[in-house]
Order: C-alpha cells, then structure tokens, then sequence
C-alpha cells in the first residue's frame, strides 16, 4: 500500500486508537494527529503512543493524507462540518461509523466538492470496552470491514481506504448503505438494546443485589454488550431509527409468540423454536469455524 | 466427607457427568451406575470413565447411597415415581434440576416416607454443551449450588448432598424453593428465550446466510446460550411458568418503553437507560472479580 504519511484521528478511542496501532504496526503510517473532546484522553493516546501529537480544531486535516472519523456516530455532522473548509485537494476521509446511512446524508450534506474523498465504512469488529486504553492492534486481524462508497466515490479514495484496513489485517467487504443499516440493525444494533434492557430489568429490580449473586456465566455472556459505551450506542439507535425499529417490532412479536405457547403449556411449539434456534446457531459456528480466525465486537 | 460408596446417576449428560468426574477426582465416590435413556449415551459415558457400570430400571438404586438425578426436569416425576419402590432405607437421593417448586411437587407426591431423604439442589454452573462428552471434573469449583431442602428434609441427609458438592469445589447455598425459581427465571430462564428468539428471527429472515455471515463477537456471546439443550429448556420453562411469564411480561413492558423512547427520537432517555445498565453491570462483575474464579453456566 501506499504510505500514509500523516493520518488524522477524530475520537482516539477503542476504534480510532487500534486503528492507529494497527496501521503502526505494519509500516503503514508516519505521523498521527489525534483530534478530540477531551484533552485528557489525547494526553492517554499520546502516552499509549496511538497518537504523536494531538490538535485543537480541525485545520490539522488540510496537511493529511487520511482523516478517519472514529468518535460516537452522533458527531459525524458538525465534525465534517468543521473541517469541510480545511481539506486538502487529496485528502481522503473515512469514518468508523456502526451506521451508514445517516453518515452519507451528513457526507452529502457538509462535504460539497471533497465528497468523492469521503468513503464511508465500518469495522464490524470491537469490545465492550472503550477509551484509548482499550485500543490494540490486532482488534482487525481478520474481522469484517465494510465499506459502503457512494456513486461519486472515487475509485482512488476508495482502493486507498480498502488498502488501509487490509493493513490492520481485516477483510474488506463493500455493501450499500441501507443494506449495511438493516444487516446490522438485526445482527448488533438490537441484541445490543436487548441486552441494555435485560440488565436493567434486573437493576430495577427490588432485589436486584440478590438477582446478580446468582447471575453466572450465560448472564454475564448475554450481557457482555450491555457493558458498551452508553452515548456510542444512543447515537447508534438514533441514526439508525428505522431499521433498529423495525427489527424491535419483529423481536416483540416473536417474543410474544413465544409467551403465547408458554401460557399455554405448549412445550411442542417451545422445543421446536428452541431446537431451530440452536440450531441454526450451531450452523452459523461451524460456518464461523471454518472461516475466521477468533472474533471480537 | 463420608465416601459415596455406590452413586447412581440418571442422566449421565454434562451435569451429572461433571458430578461424577469431579467426585471422583476427589476419591469420594466409589463405584458409579449410570441409568439413562440412550443405551449409546451410556457407552458413551463408561468410554470416557464417567461411570463403571449402566443398569436399566432402578432396581439399581436399593443399593446406592447416594442418587443424583441430572436429566431433564420434565422426567423427575416418572423417574422417581419408578424408583420409589426400590428406595433402600438409607438411601439419599437429590437433583439437578434448574427448577425447584415443581421437582419438590413431584417428590411430595411419589417418594412417600422416603421424602425427608430427598435434598432437592441445582448447581448454577454450566456450558451450553450437553452429553457426556461435555462433562468435564472442573465444572462446579467455584460456582454456586443452590440446596432448597423441605421442611421434612433429614438434616443428615442435607449434610451428606452438601459434602458432596463440596468435595466437587462447589459452594453451596440454601434457598427456599419458590424464591429460587424466580431468581432463576430473572438471570437464567428469561435471556435464555430471549437468546433463542433473537436467533430464530435472524434464522427466519429471507437472507438468513447474509445476517449470519456479518455477525461477529457480540452476537456470538449474546447468543451462546441458544446452543443449549432445547428440551431440556422446554422444561425448564414449562416448569417454571409462572416465574419465567412473570418476567417475560416485565421484560416485554421494559422493551415497549425502549422502543417508544427510540420512536419518539428520545436521546435523553435512551442514553439513561443504557448508562444505567452500563453502570450495573460493571458493579456486578466488580464484585464477581472479588469472589469468584473464572464462572460458567
């Protein structure tokens, strides 16, 4: 791949900070510039060596080859906003976003002539935790990366990103936006919500001390996600509204399909939905086994 | 301990197997019948040194000190309807049952005087993998078993299940029955219908193979525990209805009002929620690094 000779971060947490490293790691990248809200966290990602030097305000990006968006999906409006008059002729900016579509709209909307150089994309890959000092270079290695580029998207921006993320080790894949949205509202954004509801059922709970001594380790797998980082995730059921709730109206329905047989003692009907769900996951891993290398999210 | 001279084992699958394995590395088991429904789960079992011998009926039990029942909960009442009569005098038998209430019924009604002799239990311990090839000596060390003993129940015999447990690294709790089953259906019995229908929705979607293939660690861990036993979840449920219906229409109440936060584009609240939840379940696992070792269920 070519060099990135200066890349600048926005956000140099989990995603932005593996991102650098991982790019680091492989000779990828010369100088990074960590863009942020908070100063104490640019002084983190200085010290973990994610970045070299942090910046106030977006000028920094008009001497970069690539910026990459990588803060709570939220911000992508006014982040682009704010550096639209700064970016260089051949600047390329991506982003990490968990959602496409609103990305796109914000893209079209702040970007004017830079909106070739803009492709967007998303990691499928990350960990409940969160902050710089979660970042780690081999959170790509071998994880899905999709990248949805825009009919304007120049071909060279794009070939550039797609050769950055397969430095870090990751498989780059490309998807429309919408599809992107509605493929991951099912398969991350809704167990994300499930599980954000499940553990706050049992905090609200009278006895709630008593329901956690007893959790063990399928709670503590089913709400792992439940640990993720709260403002990512708002951002995340917002920009993708109506996918998200599309998916939770399909989930109420099953779910009250499911206490319909059991308030009626169906155990035929319950075994069956257990026994086509376990499995079509037991499939899903064996597929999983043959293909990847261990995987995080 | 007091050794365990002759143990018999229905169901001789990953919870009673573990027993047997972990009893045994402890040198407080002696000789072990496993009784079961599949002559080649029983091979099976004596292959991988789970038990020494396999009988059919339960004229086995007359024999034993010790009868621990680790099949599905919806086979407790046939089972020890059948071995009631051959019950011996000294005889102790217990379970390993997810679900206490009904099993408790079910021994009021078939064990007659040999009832102060039964010591109802379930260890709170696990994987979502089921058969003798799963059962493994380590399973319990650590993990909490709940006793619910009856007003009848021989203080002696409690003592002697308890030891028993024990001396497979357990640490064991007592609970009443019905306060056990209604935390069970909180942390346990609800995310796993919760785990079983997300999967089955991703598995009857038209582009099942598409969702499947960009599912990565979250869904992974949200969802592992839709890999278990789907009949012996049928009866987990179907045995604790009333607590599992209870909770379920709490949780279905809880996501009406996630779902009408993210209609109306309510931030605020979503992003409460989540932190809550987030906040929760970092206090839970703080408080479990105190305690605990590495935990399973």
């Amino acid at each position: 791949m070519r060099h990135i000779d200066t890349l600048v971060l926005v956000g140099v947490g989990l995603i932005g900070g593996s991102f650098a490293l991982a790019l680091r790691r492989a000779g990828a990248v010369g100088r990074v510039i960590g863009v942020g809200r908070r100063p104490e966290t640019l002084v983190t990602a200085r010290e973990l060596g994610i970045i070299d030097e942090s910046a106030q305000g977006f000028a920094c990006v008009s001497s970069a080859d690539l910026v990459m968006l990588a803060m709570p999906v939220g911000q992508t409006q006014p982040v682009l906003r704010g550096m639209a008059a700064y970016l260089g002729p051949n600047t390329i900016v991506t982003d990490a976003g968990s959602t496409k579509s609103e990305v796109v709209r914000a893209a079209r909307a702040e970007l004017g002539a830079a909106l070739p150089r803009f492709v967007p994309g998303h990691p499928i890959a990350g960990t409940e935790h969160s902050g710089p000092q979660a970042a780690f270079a081999d959170l790509y290695r071998g994880q899905r990366v999709v990248l949805t580029p825009l009919e304007e998207t120049d071909s060279r921006a794009l070939a550039r990103v797609r050769e950055a993320w397969e430095a870090c080790g990751a498989r780059v894949h490309q998807l429309d936006a919408e599809v992107h949205d509605r493929v991951l509202a099912t398969v991350s954004h809704l167990p994300h919500m499930l599980a954000f509801a499940l553990v706050d059922q049992v905090a609200r709970s009278d006895n709630a001390a008593e329901l956690f001594s007893y959790a063990a380790g399928g709670f503590r797998d089913f709400t792992r996600i439940a640990s993720s980082h709260p403002e990512m995730w708002r951002d995340i059921c917002l920009a993708n509204r109506a996918a998200v709730l599309e998916e939770l109206r399909r989930y109420e329905d099953g779910l009250e399909l499911l206490r319909r047989a059991l308030e009626a003692g169906d155990g035929t009907a319950l075994e069956a939905l257990f026994a086509r769900a376990q499995e079509a996951r037991n499939r899903w891993l064996g597929a999983l086994a043959g293909k990847m290398p261990g995987s995080n999210e």
